[in-house]
């Protein structure tokens, strides 16, 4: 951490800032400009516990220098982590496809997803139980049954499933169905619910808030990986801005940042980013473009009839041919799919 | 709701969307303009289910026309609705006014900042005893012995107690020590422990989401809502924009935007969007100015060792002064101090 | 400046950084904590002309620490700046009152509105000739007829004329009519236009960016300043954000922000910011309670039928009991009316 | 144009906007359905100017339905337009590739840049000669001097000129050695200057304001067409965001908007973007990817000591390596190299 003494500040108020640093057991070191005194903190930021040196006089304001992250980041493993799921690998070569509805809604609406993802191309099914919605009265999900539902279909397939849970007491039950645990973006500060999720050991696909930075991101990461738990992956779905021809802004740029700052795979969810299905090819193409490692996207066999979220899936079909797309794309982008 | 038909729709097109509006139970009104073409939906829209018209040939948009609120709406109490906490009123001539430290941190922290809030002429005594933080590795709170501090404190005073919960198992522990709870502006979307905390029956304090529209804040009033429990009162603590000169940007317009939409009762947190203490005064006279039912404010007795959120809380004497200026200004827009 | 160098930097990294700054005349202060190693830059950052530190080896950011504006700072004006329209202070105790139509459309339309809002005891009148508008196929403004109009009407009431230029060839001809020359949010980053409007020594009235963060807002001042024309008053008029309820979101906390970075006068228009003219009063008198110098409200004699932005328009009736309120509301806070 | 009217309107205030409807010559269709009454407009909205029916008793809100822009969009040109610059077209299979410094320095460094982007591949040379900077007191271009030395040193060796112009009286002087002229951001909607290089015809590459909407885009692109002048080219570079991680955040999603709505095409800046050079890569593949006309970077023969926005500018054999393998990815998406 660094402080900025104002500029009118006295030697006085230097004096008391180094003081109350050796109060806490830190150095200070003194660098003074033609404009600006400042005072560069030695030592570990954490013994100030709540100290504020922008309440003491003659300070301009501190700038934090390191992250608060440490498991997530880069530094700690250089070469990336790998997250395994089953014997699926992702963070590697092979981009991860994920596939499947908005909701579960029927075991011939699941099977039938199930079916057409696997014939594309996909390795996981997704498809929500436990739904996270606006208003009170839209519909919520069929719970542990779309649970069982979504296993069922998965493995007369042959896919992994995951699936979100949005309370710490749903992970015991999803754990028994699913083979990752998503935590959406309306929970990614969440913290009880990711340190259940991270003490529970289950591989975890951490979605990006909102609007969450990719700094808070990453440190809802560490929550997780902070209980033991480093099978993260980090999934970008858009942002909020103040545009409104999409759902949401997806931040393509989110990619390479991650990559440089964190050891953890990134995929993309181009659906509710966009918001509308015609897009979607688009987006996809060029998150894998940008580098991710891997994209869900939302595949209904009746778009026009879902329940929830209806304009942002994709028919089986149309997801075949964008995983051809995607498949040519990822063998120039020095990729191969799963 | 309104579907609007692209330039070039076919009456085909349009007969497909009548035919299907038919099919779900719902009139159709067409009104076919020298521009467009636009068919008005006759019946209640839940009807549809998941439906997406956007997905049919000829369809440009859907625009809806109606809240998903109902029990928060303005419409179904037009004369505003009444919290009552104990023997506290909040949202009518009195302002209410809450203050106490970001987290409980000591008897002796707690002790003092109740005496000093009282003092200064505070009905509540606000203080965090489950403090979700970004980082894993910051102070977390005191959890339930912070509660009976908190208790402990508020009676010696004679002050209600409003405490933050982030998990709904917390909810019949903070019961058993708290007047009102607060629901945080990261769990705004938790829609589990909405659900949970409209099921306790405790008065419910809800701060709006730092990226959430009025709108979704008042779905999530709802939730409360809809479990039968009407004690909710809004609060707005700023919301994430582009500037960082501010913590927060206060969307002070949200007081009259709620005031009309809603019939709850909204207060103002200033200490959370400004993020620096010497910008609550300003932001506290500018709330009640624009019509807020209230404030709450941080206040620590000894603000420079807080362990969270140093900077943004006042110092007791500094409490007792603004508590002055809002009195006077109170007077002049027609209300008067608890 | 401070340079951080990055966790696994090398001695000879921070060697050839010192090393770069010594060619550029500067020194360095060198910090090594057990975290990270800083780089504190002396001597005048402008030196550096466009050397960039973050393409080195081994920097991991640079952090400016000064500010880039000086004539518009508070240290250089610690009292505060008053800025002279004719006999009319802004800045000091009085408070300022502009208001007019969005557009003048007519001889009788300005000359009514001049009239309310004298009566209502305005001291400026407002008024569009030169209408920046989103499409070329809407109402663009009288131009210079417009302006003569607003002279006559102004000078019949006694009040001062301010009116926005939108290109440079505008100023003489402005300067012509009006007291004060208005610099709408498109163009307050329309340097060549900043700076002739600096040259021409007439008042000025800068509004805030749709997006433009404080700084840049007081870098955009500074570009008028620096031509020797210290006559600028800010004017807050509503930030771009993701909420839609209001047409912009105004930003009450940059009054107490400018207050402090700054010695010019800030005043606020709520017309802009709300969208919505059932707003204004609210935000008016949050304004004033923040600490603004004054306000700027669009009054039209009959808003119905105005050629643009009607819905934030107020009649003359409402403006003057708003300014009542106002006048109330300003000797709580010390301020007087004008 | 549609009107919502409340919900507890009566049949006279429906009847009162249809009678104002009828006044400006427009016609109404009523929907009445269980929750809202609605009043189609039928008709040119136009005739309406400014009369605003959201002040009228019982109306809830007016919803537009229509663009505002015409020329610009989709449906007058189902096909695309196909820009031409010389011999070069823009908005077929080929991409363009614009590269160059960001602002002009010298003949040495101009020349120098110019020969690098050429054997690289680039067809366009881009350099500002007149520099739009937030402070004024940075480096503000070389104004004609540096267009001169550009239009040399692109002469030299076979490219095309593009340049910034930031005042409508630069258009003339700019005209003669530029092959197209570049609206900068922050000038989008500087309407003067958008009508003025309308008027000259030269061909136009308008960039997206930092906080503009893609519909605010097309109203300005509108602008320029509606003086005659089709030749306009969109270009995307990031908008402002609460994401500091890179300097704007990148909109990807804009590309198959605007090629929905509009017939213009658009090309990506990933440099002004990213501001950081390391992320230039993956961004410019991703924009490709998307479907993006082209990719405009800002390449400097020595980064580190360029005049202004060093940390974005690539060198020549980054730019080289990057041309590769762009090349690569666009024969995957059915375009090819220029």
């Amino acid at each position: 951490m660094i402080i900025v003494m104002k500029n009118g500040s006295t030697k006085q108020d230097v004096d008391k800032v180094i003081e109350a640093l050796k109060e806490h057991g830190l150095g200070a070191n003194l660098s003074t400009g033609s404009q600006a005194t400042i005072v560069g903190v030695l030592g570990d930021k954490a013994k100030l516990g709540g100290f504020d040196f922008e309440l003491m006089e003659g300070v301009e304001k501190c700038v934090p220098i390191m992250h608060s992250y440490k498991l997530a980041s880069r530094e700690m493993c250089p070469d990336g982590r790998v997250v395994r799921v089953g014997e699926e690998v992702i963070g590697r070569k092979k981009l991860v496809m994920m596939a499947g509805p908005c909701a579960v809604e029927s075991e011939d609406q699941i099977m039938q997803a199930a079916e057409g993802v696997k014939a594309a191309g996909a390795r996981f099914l997704r498809g929500g139980a436990y739904k996270p919605r606006t208003s009170p009265y839209s519909f919520q999900g069929m719970e542990e049954e779309g649970l069982k539902l979504m296993r069922k279909a998965a493995d007369a397939c042959g896919l992994k499933v995951v699936s979100e849970v949005v309370a710490h007491d749903q992970i015991d039950i999803a754990g028994k169905y699913c083979d990752m645990l998503q935590i959406g973006a309306r929970n990614m500060q969440n913290f009880r619910l990711l340190r259940e999720v991270g003490r529970a050991k289950i591989p975890v696909l951490l979605k990006r808030g909102i609007s969450s930075t990719v700094e808070e991101w990453l440190d809802a990461a560490e929550y997780i990986m902070s209980e033991g738990n480093y099978n993260v992956v980090l999934c970008e779905r858009g942002i909020r801005t103040f545009e409104t021809a999409t759902r949401n802004t997806l931040d393509v740029s989110a990619v390479p940042v991650v990559k440089e700052r964190s050891s953890l795979p990134i995929i993309i969810d181009p659906s509710h980013a966009a918001g509308k299905s015609r897009y979607i090819a688009s987006l996809s193409l060029a998150a894998v473009a940008a580098g991710a490692d891997g994209l869900i996207i939302e595949v209904h066999p009746n778009p026009k009839v879902a329940m929830s979220d209806a304009a942002q899936q994709l028919t089986p079909e149309a997801y075949g041919t964008l995983f051809q797309k995607v498949g040519a794309l990822a063998q120039v982008v020095g990729r191969e799919m799963a």
